[in-house]
């Protein structure tokens, strides 16, 4: 087959990140999510754009890893509404003015105006607990959990970054109802859990922190969520567990009967994650060449490469649809990457995806009934005897450990204790997290991020951590060690 | 535990549907939608309902199913953006004038006006073909296969039924482009192979239709879809691909380079499956009792039932948790209904919800180490041992078979041959598929849908059926034999 010029320009496009991650880490990172095919931004309205097959691959990877530790829980899938009425929006006013200049309104259909503005779901509580008053009535009733897989819109303004500020984006939500304060807490229990878990697949090793009170979920008592150390030392949030007590059931009127007949509101949470994680993904584990991907939920495990030399295809191409039949049967997801391109363009391709191990076959490799493995985490080639290719498996536990360890060192070696707040000043110019102790005052809060231009993070949650000195800004006595960073 | 008002009221709530399918299949069928607890139709607009978990478990099942097939066809999942511009719209006018007066327009973001209006999806063509035009440059770009699994709005004024008409729903659109026309054809050909599959899991025997040209796909050269017989007599239609040749490739522009560096259009097609489905099903399978969901997508294939007398509570609990890990160990899907209410009302619940078996144990069972398992399809009752639980296997299988049979043998009764108008109307009344010969004259179609109140669904499609006289309404020369309906 002949090559053409159009492909030839793909293959250009094609070949590789332009920039390190030293040199300029924001566009390192755009350049990957364009070229690796996470994401196409060249879309008609900003912030909405395509995930590519590719994209979308790892996000049913994650969205499969979580799906099966919400169901293990007890939590069920469902599916409301896209639309919610203006009207509905006025029962939770401190839950939605986080949102209100954010909404896309809904205000005609085909060319007639409607009487109520429609607003698109920007998270669905309004919605859920309009339809739990009439699910719920006895305790018998309780608990009620479930999770949706939806489409969210949030009209961001400063729409920076594919996958990490969207306007439009994927996420699961989780929204439970429950008979005690006690089961209320539990299921945030659960949740972390279900999120340890969950940052185990990722490799991505997190601090799980209770928000401040500023900075927790419109209408929550609390939020925890878990922040992850990417590496330019800033902090990426994955997913949030929020507890609402009953600040939405009183207004909504949730309530249930007990056993002994008498009437008391519901008790809350919540819990989201989203497509955002595809970009933490990649921002925590990429290197120069692109993403990296975690075995345990990368869409491919092993791309097979075959490296054909003219009078030679047949006996590399049978070699590599057998070595690629072996491996599927051994359960790793393999592909045979067959197209018409150039070993080297392949090589580049899977590097910037980020699949964990390629298989070179060459003639050599037929002869000698071995195949090359590249393990894309480090670099190292080795070479494996058809005979052993169970191996494989092996080699992403590895890698998928190799990962997490690599990430659990860069969270430690970035969290510095700091006592001043001219060594606050200079942790934060380094990256990562500095450990201080506060006084819980709002203004000190507001004074660090003003002054350091980054933010409480917020405590260990469960975890009562020693102080070890008095509030980093006013001086006052410390009631807790926060965790202080910039963040995405 | 006591009982309490509130669950007592749910309870008479949910003992069972009121009227037969033939007293009033309409209600019989919306009743069985909300007491099964498939959908909510309790929401503040009309058709935004809430997919309640065993609807939403169902669909997660026929996801799977479909899903699995379209990746077996090289078919690549993405997500394309829910807001389309309207100026896309201007690119594809005969395509969207099927959809303008039931656009759901967003036309301001906050409290400010956007100065285009955007348009919520109401299928994904403009947006989809748009991207197109950048990812195809070269014959090896193609064929390029991709689906998305989305929500969809379209606001029809007519809202009469949940599932069948909604004004949103949930969907797979596949989306292709290929390099030549055969090419194009054969991806019809692969819809219909992936259909038939699907088909045999949801137990529907479906007719495989070519649409007449009144009632194609908007922009399409041609339209073929899956219509199933209900029990009243109607259409349903299930799935539909579409062959939309250069019709959109040329106004968008999505052009290839040949191998010869001559350059193309594309040739592409599309195929659609939504969550009406459910309905389908519902509508097909259904008894008296409620829904009866084949044993292949049913999300619970076996519930266990422990029936609990006054003190011999622990050892049926203890065989029914034995009987439960038995089966999941299996692969049947179980749930053990451990909950605080009666016997009855769990078999009703269960009945109305379709579960393929009810596996029963009581302390007799307990005695005898042996299960009561009721099939929900015949509501034929046997004892089984515990130690042959495999056996439940068989009788899921069985109980598929039976199922596919039954609307095999239900769809040959009722499609008749009628030669003349008079007969026509005869068996229209009667319902089911009259076949007929076709001058294939737009006037005769319109005619024939004035004066019966059905329409031609079309002609089977790949097949030749030989006309067995004239055109049943002018007594012209019949070109084809077409199939005639009153659908959904």
């Amino acid at each position: 087959m002949g090559r053409n010029k159009s492909s030839a320009e793909e293959e250009r496009d094609n070949l590789g990140v332009t920039v390190t991650r030293k040199e300029d880490f924001s566009k390192w990172y755009t350049e990957v999510v364009r070229k690796g095919r996470f994401k196409d931004q060249r879309t008609p309205i900003k912030g909405f754009d395509v995930i590519q097959p590719w994209g979308y691959g790892l996000w049913e990877m994650i969205q499969k890893a979580y799906d099966g530790l919400l169901k293990e829980n007890g939590i069920q899938n469902c599916y409301f509404p896209l639309l919610i009425p203006e009207s509905f929006i006025e029962k939770e006013k401190e839950h939605f003015k986080g949102f209100e200049a954010e909404t896309a309104n809904v205000t005609e259909v085909g060319s007639e105006k409607l009487n109520e503005k429609l607003i698109i779901r920007p998270t669905s509580e309004t919605i859920a607990y309009n339809m739990f008053t009439k699910w719920i009535r006895s305790h018998r009733d309780l608990p009620l959990k479930i999770n949706q897989w939806c489409n969210i819109v949030r009209w961001d303004t400063k729409v920076t970054k594919p996958f990490i500020r969207d306007r439009e984006f994927l996420w699961s939500e989780v929204h439970t109802a429950h008979a005690t304060l006690e089961d209320g807490l539990q299921q945030i229990d659960d949740y972390i859990a279900i999120n340890d878990r969950f940052h185990k697949e990722l490799a991505m090793e997190a601090l799980v922190l209770k928000r401040t009170d500023k900075d927790k979920f419109p209408g929550a008592e609390f939020s925890v969520a878990y922040d992850t150390l990417v590496q330019d030392g800033k902090v990426f949030q994955g997913p949030g567990g929020h507890f609402l007590g009953q600040n939405f059931s009183k207004p909504f009127g949730i309530t249930f009967m007990h056993e002994d007949g008498k009437k008391e509101h519901v008790w809350q949470t919540c819990l989201g994650m989203s497509t955002r994680q595809i970009g933490g993904i990649i921002m925590q584990h990429g290197d120069d060449k692109g993403a990296v991907l975690p075995p345990a939920v990368s869409p491919v495990q092993a791309i097979v490469v075959p490296i054909i030399f003219k009078g030679k295809e047949k006996p590399v191409m049978d070699k590599a649809h057998e070595v690629s039949r072996k491996l599927l049967k051994l359960g790793v997801r393999t592909k045979l990457d067959d197209r018409d391109f150039s070993a080297g363009y392949k090589f580049n391709d899977w590097e910037l995806k980020g699949v964990p191990l390629r298989i070179e076959i060459g003639p050599r490799d037929v002869a000698s009934r071995s195949v090359t493995v590249v393990k894309r985490n480090d670099g190292k080639k080795s070479s494996l005897m058809v005979s052993q290719l169970s191996k494989v498996k092996c080699m992403l536990d590895e890698i998928q450990k190799e990962m997490l360890d690599n990430s659990r060192r860069s969270l430690k070696k970035n969290t510095r204790d700091v006592r001043t707040m001219k060594d606050l000043g200079k942790s934060v110019e380094k990256g990562g997290f500095s450990r201080a102790n506060w006084c819980g005052n709002e203004e000190c809060e507001d004074m660090i991020k003003d002054q350091t231009g980054a933010g409480i993070r917020g405590s260990i949650y469960g975890k009562s951590e020693k102080t070890f000195g008095d509030c980093i800004y006013c001086g006052k006595k410390a009631i807790s060690v926060v965790y202080i960073a910039k963040a995405y």
